[in-house]
C-alpha cells in the first residue's frame, strides 16, 4: 500500500493540478508518498491510496519487452513526476476481460506505445478500485526535465485513444523534486 | 465490501472448517455477513473482508452463458453454503494475463465446468488480494441440501485442476442456515 498525501509538506513540489475530466482535486503545495507503517498525517488536504498489484492486461511477449526496457523509480536525474489518478466508467468495468483487452491494446496500443518511451519515462501503476477509493488507478511517472516533451506526447496519445473514452474522471498533477526537502542520496 | 465474521453468532451455522492446503482458520460456531455501515463486531474470532469486483478472466461468450444460467444468492431453498477462502502463490500472480487465463480456462476449464452446476450452485466471488488480506479471494456458494453431492463434485474437479497447483492456502468452511437466527422472510 502506498499513500500519496497532498498538503503543505513533502518532497514533491506541485507545479500544476488540472482536471482532465470530471472534478479536480484541491490545490496543494506538495505531495509526499508514504508506505506502511504510516506516520500520522497532519494538516494535509487529501490522501490517495493505492497498491501495486498484478498486471491485468499485459501478455507474456509484452511483459518480456517491458522488463527489458523499463527504468526503475527514484533515478537521480528523474526530477519531474506526474501523478494521474483515473476513474473509468461502470460500462468499462462491466465488460468482459477480452472486451477490455481489445480496447486497451488492439485498439488503443496502450502497452506498445508506452514501450516507445522507455526507459526515459519510468512508470508505476497503483490499483485502488477494490479499496473503495475515489479513483480506480493512480498512475505515477518519473522523468528528467529533458524528457518533458516526450511525456506530453505520451499523455496526449493516451487521451486520444479509444480506451480513454471510458474514462469518467482524470486529474493531472505535475511535480518536481522540491529543493527544501530534497532527500535523495548524493552520487558517491 | 463484505465482511465474513466468524464467532458465536450469525445466521450461518458452521458444519465444518477444514484446511485443504496451508493453515486452517480457528473453529467458530457461526458466520455472519455484514456490509457497510458495519456494526461494531464483538466477541468474534476472525473477520475476512472482500469486495465484489470486475471479472478477471471471463470472456464475452462465457459471460453471456453465465448470465443466462446463474442463480441469485438468498434463494429460499439454498440453506447450505460454503465459504472457501483461497490464496494463490506469488508465481501465479507474477504470470502475465494470457498465461493465467490459459491455466484458468484452457487447461482447467474453470468457467466451463462451473457452468454445468448452474443454476443449482449459486456462486459469488469476493476479491481481497488488493486489500492486504490473508487470502486473495473468498469464494461463496449457496445450494439446497439436495445438491450437496453435486457441490462435492464441483470442488473436487477444481482441486484436481491444473489451476489448483497454484493454490498456496485454502480453507473449506461448510455452513447451513441456523435455526435460532433464521431471519429469512416466510413465503407468503
Amino acid at each position: 500500500l502506498s499513500s500519496f498525501v497532498g498538503g503543505p509538506t513533502g518532497k514533491w513540489k506541485v507545479l500544476s493540478i488540472d482536471a482532465v475530466r470530471g472534478a479536480v482535486l484541491p490545490v496543494v503545495e506538495r505531495i509526499d508518498i508514504f508506505n506502511p507503517p504510516f506516520p500520522e498525517f497532519k494538516g494535509h488536504s487529501w490522501v490517495l491510496n493505492g497498491v501495486i498489484s498484478n498486471a491485468r492486461y499485459v501478455e507474456k511477449a509484452e511483459k518480456i519487452q517491458l522488463l527489458a526496457r523499463q527504468a526503475p523509480l527514484n533515478r537521480q536525474e528523474a526530477t519531474r513526476a506526474a501523478l494521474i489518478p483515473i476513474k473509468k466508467s461502470p460500462a468499462w468495468w462491466n465488460m468482459s476481460q477480452d472486451e477490455r483487452r481489445a480496447i486497451f491494446e488492439d485498439q488503443s496500443h496502450h502497452t506498445a506505445e508506452g514501450l516507445k518511451y522507455l526507459p526515459a519515462i519510468a512508470r508505476q501503476l497503483f490499483h485502488c478500485r477494490d479499496l473503495g477509493e475515489s479513483f480506480d488507478f493512480l498512475t505515477w511517472f518519473e522523468y528528467s526535465p529533458q524528457h518533458s516533451a516526450e511525456f506530453e506526447h505520451l499523455v496526449q496519445f493516451l487521451r486520444n485513444s479509444e480506451e480513454w473514452r471510458w474514462v469518467d474522471r482524470e486529474v493531472d498533477i505535475r511535480l518536481e523534486l522540491g529543493e527544501p526537502n530534497f532527500s535523495k542520496p548524493e552520487v558517491p
